[in-house]
């Protein structure tokens, strides 16, 4: 029975959705049989290795391939020459649009600059991984270096060095004709901001820096490819948008789609910094060029060197509330690093600053900003996270200075449905204020945090969750199993939440659907596995390939028994005459039926492209010791309390959960890429770049709440990507309960702290 | 314009249909790049090998398998026990319906009883395929030698050696007591045969045997499986019908299908052999007790020793013309060799002994005889050919004693619509007629035929062509090509002839299409590729898929130009206002716009089980020389007319009618299995079952006719069987134009045609 409280929320009883079946996967998994994209072989596979280049800026003036080439081993060599001649052609058809192309080209292979420590410049295919690594050494570039911008304050001056020769600022939404680093400069603005500050009788505005981290995914990229004799180009690789990077290669290779087909291996992590192409159409041209299949698989230095990252960033933050303890203005100025091209998530970052709260005068200024590191790509709720850390610092300084409860003020100022979020969107039906109440009832709360050192934090973060495009097939088994068959790469467990998705609407057992994620050909157009959306979108695809099922058993049963089809219906997992109770079948024995009742094939399908993902919001209780001798940050316990709309399979959601508060740790605590002055990356190891393990987490628990989604059948929210948002902030929080110190710069390493500590004992670093 | 004649037959101008575009899968199968069974690599894969019994007859009084398993490279041994255990389970569940299933099992691994040489009776799984071979010789099998049944006319007679201890026959539908090597007789009766054969002025009775030939595929047979931890087995095989792959082995492995994935690899020929299981179940079960994958690939003396064949038949016919050339009756006795397990194809053969023909009085008797030599399998047009070389025969002879024309003769006793078949069904409209006044017309049929020995033969064959359920699935790109996903095993082309059913639906060319074959989980039930069935019912599911497609474009248009849907038609590869000329979009427009009308995806979808595949009949016209020195036959030249419905890609239907021609010339001449007393099989390689080579065979000119078939939206008919029904009769009386001997007995080897002269000179063998 529904509770008054359940009821309220919409929330339905379900024999699927909620309970936590063994994964489908799982066996292949944990036995290693799963076959990632460093797996792939084939006959006469070649090695490919990528030639990068060992400054940070600077100008190719030429590329000597011809001792490379004439290597015994070497059967292919390609350089950014070989997809200039690709732009150069799509310039002249296309025009300016192409901008964004040629820039993800340029990162390919760069053919005119390279702008960071790490950019590919050309790539070899040879007999052995052995003979690559040692002839991309033979090949001979020669460089005009050009003094690196490492920094998105200093990227913004004027008369610093610039990337682009051709790059010019768009400015609230034109085109200008100054030539920056500044790629973009946007705004929202909603009320009076300067009236709000006059009416706030507390006023607080801070800095914050953001360092730039990795996503750190276990597996490095990987790409296989073979272009055929008859022009179709297939790719093998780990990837969370199989779609995405058909296009991508179709694109930089300048061919149609139709002829390029991607199989996505399994994948060992992606959070977000698997779309974006890399070896992918390298290994393609290589492939034309040797008439073999060829395979990439980055080192860990290449991934660090040469992918992702997420961006650096520079927030100022000034929030402003009246003693009462409402939210009577924001502001931000954000500038975030769009490393070697434009496209950083400032956006993003912008639409979540100050979403979970309900405030009438806003102003947010967004800056997209090149410097010499790495293309940024997205990793989990991108932009997020830097922003919260700057916002819910600041919403504590507030709540201290007015002497209230951190979640009361929150809670007094939380957005609900109907509220206006800072960047425009009204708000849904949204579970803010439940997760807030739910980190209020929550024991960790008011546990005692006994000892010297010690201090709570909480902060709360928001995500808008993805939504796009979905396809499901299910093939009904004349013994009442069911095969699913997705394009969604399963990252995370969603082979299983989508499968239960079918299950729950077919009345079946999550164990009699078997899915699979096929490749590009075999299915129809699925946006990628990112965005928080798969769950919610390929779920709703299957939900609805299941609708598709209903229909036609309910016609399969009326052709068996002779009746019209309206007085067919299908419940519970049966079908039954409305009219004669004696008529009644359930799924397996409509499924034994087939054959008789118009031939054994049952194919559900659904193409999904489902409006309201449902933003999301997660709040984090943490507990710190903070080493006073050393600096060093101990998390004693953790506790992330998130609004999941309804938990399809509640052990993925806490995985995700844990999963994204471990990486905010992370990111809040020791990762950062360090570079020396010539913006050379000086830590691109796992043993340098310090991502925590587990002996520096604790148990991470965690609450999910349900304020079901009104845009999914099941109430469904996107859950992978929040949880990363409030870490680095509630940690900054209870920092400064701890020691008293306000931390404004991530990374908190051990070097930062003491050096807050030293500067509020009036002690600051020699 | 279509003429007069392509209007009253209902023919359609076509675009795509009846072009002959390059096949999708050529480059993969030119350049060696196509991965068929034998290809199939994996990570610890073992190697299978079966130990076969020496003895056509005998009883297994024991196994002994230690010394095989002692020997350090073999991982895992199988008996026929591991499957008799099944069997019992299933006996106790089931009761008496599970003795077809208990005989697949039998023949996969024999456990009480061996019945043929080569007979499988254990196998083990090792490390090389060497330590295999080596290894299932140490295994030591206790056999009771039992005399062996090898013949079936032999087989029919009383207190003969019974293969099967509780083998009864069946008779008339009824089961009887009867302990027997005849598993079944029935009979087909119309009108009245002994009035008929009154009333005929004419009357001759033949005998005929046939003897067992292979199907003699170039690929032999292969299996690879792996059982998983999670206990799904995946089997990857060259197969004609993975779905009844997929049955088999769940049934003979006794479990769900929902635990068995069949992945079918490219497949070199099939010819109806490679349906049923042999090494597919061994496989799993050696996989699921050494836990690795385990690959088994037959030598061609295991292929001819333990698959296939078909048929060796015992045939009289009786067949009785008025003087005016009227066939009055036709009476006929079939006795069909099954092998060691029931299921010989002369029900199929009844069926089709006198299709061809009009005839009121008809008596058909059949006997489905077990002998001990492998289980037959179908082998195109299974059955027909022994029945045609039989009833061709016997209609040239009477044509000879009216001397009356034989294409004459024929066509004024050819079926038509409404004609009743001498196994009961009524015909459609059928192509019987057309195809012999195509010969008539035929140049071949008058051209001079000059020197000694020389003679030419007609014969005339039908076949049903089977229906059955398929699938398609198809994609439509952004770019707006389309992939088709299909479960049908391409053997002759059919990735592209069902593209192109989806091409000529959407009006876009063949190329834009790119077909895929996939596994059982990836697409819904789809029956395997035979019964000449594939073109037809496949193609039909990628025409509704096409019909599915144009519908959502309909939608897609009107939501584009915010008008009605039904304001918008779909005509000739383009959507257009009716109400208003100036909104017209190509399908490459539409499919452009696909993300701003509702989102990427664009998913056709059908499942079919069309009724009517549309019966075929072919006439073959042939001139041989005979060397009386040596009996031997050499086919000079060669024409085969065939009613293709509608010839889709006429290439294909070429190749399909010359392969066709080809196999029948070898069965009629060459091919056969020589066992000695003992029951062994003497020629089990390619050096001495003489299957013809090209030198053998002159250019097969074909005649495409097309009547088409009103159960088909093109009027396909199935091509791929019927071809090899007529050459075998065709063959034999052009011999007997060219040396004076009938010949009754397959093959007419140089011997037969010898012993026939010496016996019409009075010069019998010594």
């Amino acid at each position: 029975m529904a509770t008054k409280m359940e009821e309220y929320l919409g929330i339905k009883e379900y024999k699927v959705v909620g309970t936590r079946p063994i994964r489908h996967d799982g066996a292949d998994k944990v036995t290693g049989r799963a076959v990632y994209g460093a797996d792939v072989q084939m006959a006469g596979l070649l090695y490919g290795k990528s030639l990068r280049s060992p400054h940070a800026h600077a100008r190719i003036k030429s590329i000597d391939t011809s001792r490379a080439e004439a290597h015994p081993g070497v059967k292919a060599v390609v350089t950014g020459q070989d997809l200039a001649r690709v732009v150069e052609d799509k310039v002249r058809a296309v025009g300016e649009g192409v901008v964004v192309l040629s820039n993800l080209m340029k990162n390919v292979l760069a053919y005119d600059k390279v702008l960071y420590e790490g950019h590919a410049v050309a790539a070899v295919a040879a007999t052995s991984v052995h003979i690559a690594e040692e002839a991309v050494e033979l090949i001979e570039v020669d460089y005009e270096v050009l003094p690196p911008v490492l920094d998105v304050q200093q990227a913004m001056k004027e008369d610093v060095p610039l990337l682009h020769d051709d790059l010019t600022m768009r400015s609230l939404g034109e085109k200008t004709d100054k030539k920056s680093n500044i790629a973009n400069h946007f705004q929202h603005r909603f009320g009076d901001v300067e009236q709000g500050f006059e009416e706030a009788d507390v006023v607080v505005e801070r800095e914050f820096t953001t360092g730039t981290v990795h996503q750190g995914y276990i597996e490095p990229h990987n790409a296989t490819a073979l272009w055929n004799t008859d022009g179709r180009v297939t790719v093998w690789c780990s990837t969370q948008g199989p779609f995405d990077v058909r296009s991508q290669v179709a694109d930089v290779l300048g061919i149609s789609i139709a002829r390029v087909r991607v199989v996505p291996a399994e994948i060992g992590g992606g959070f977000g910094g698997k779309f974006r192409v890399y070896h992918e159409p390298v290994a393609a041209l290589l492939s034309k060029k040797s008439g073999h299949p060829v395979k990439f698989v980055m080192s860990r230095t290449e991934v660090l060197k040469g992918t992702g990252p997420t961006p650096a960033s520079y927030i100022r933050v000034k929030m402003g509330a009246t003693k009462e303890g409402k939210l009577v203005a924001a502001q931000a100025y954000m500038a975030y690093e769009a490393g070697a091209y434009p496209g950083s998530p400032v956006g993003a970052g912008a639409g979540c600053i100050f979403a979970p709260y309900n405030i009438e005068n806003t102003l947010i200024d967004g800056y997209d900003v090149v410097v010499n590191k790495p293309q940024t790509s997205a990793y989990r709720a991108p932009g997020a996270t830097n922003a919260a850390f700057a916002s819910e610092t600041v919403i504590d300084e507030i709540c201290e200075e007015l002497g209230m409860n951190p979640l009361e003020f929150r809670l007094a100022n939380a957005s609900k449905e109907g509220t206006r979020r800072a960047d425009g969107p009204i708000y849904p039906r949204i579970g803010c204020e439940e997760v807030i109440r739910a980190a209020m009832d929550h024991p960790h709360i008011t546990a005692p945090l006994e000892g010297p050192n010690r201090g709570r934090g909480v902060a709360l973060g928001f995500w808008f969750n993805g939504g796009g495009t979905s396809v499901a097939i299910a093939n009904v088994n004349p013994d009442g199993s069911v095969t699913l068959v997705e394009g969604s790469p399963d990252i995370g467990g969603t082979r299983t939440s989508i499968a239960m998705h079918l299950a729950e609407a077919l009345g079946i057992p999550a164990e009699e659907v078997t899915p699979m994620v096929v490749d590009t050909d075999a299915i129809g157009h699925t946006d990628g596995t990112g965005g928080s959306r798969t769950t919610f979108a390929t779920g709703f695809a299957a939900y609805e390939a299941a609708q598709d099922i209903k229909r036609q058993m309910v016609e399969r049963a009326a052709r068996f028994w002779e009746i019209p089809e309206d007085d067919v219906v299908y419940e519970d997992g049966a079908v039954r005459s409305r009219s004669d109770a004696s008529k009644s079948m359930t799924f397996k024995e409509v499924a034994g039926k087939l054959g008789q009742t118009g031939g054994l094939a049952l194919v559900g399908r659904a193409t999904v492209t489902p409006r309201g993902p449902g933003g999301a919001f997660a709040l984090m209780i943490v507990d710190v010791e903070v080493d006073p001798e050393t600096g060093k940050v101990d998390t004693l316990r953790c506790t992330i309390v998130q609004d999941a709309g309804k938990a399809i399979h509640p052990s993925y959601v806490e995985g995700q959960m844990q999963g994204g508060v471990a990486q905010g740790v992370g990111w809040a605590l020791s990762e950062e890429y360090i570079y020396n002055g010539d913006g050379v990356l000086t830590n691109a190891s796992f043993l340098d770049y310090r991502m925590p393990t587990c002996l520096d987490l604790p148990m991470i628990e965690t609450v999910i709440v349900e304020v079901p989604n009104p845009g999914h059948p099941y109430g469904v929210r996107g859950v992978g990507e929040v949880p990363i948002v409030p870490p680095p902030a509630a940690l900054a929080n209870a920092v400064y309960r701890a020691v008293g110190v306000r931390m404004y710069e991530l990374p908190m390493s051990p070097g930062r702290i003491m050096e807050a500590l030293w500067s509020k004992d009036g002690n600051g670093k020699a």
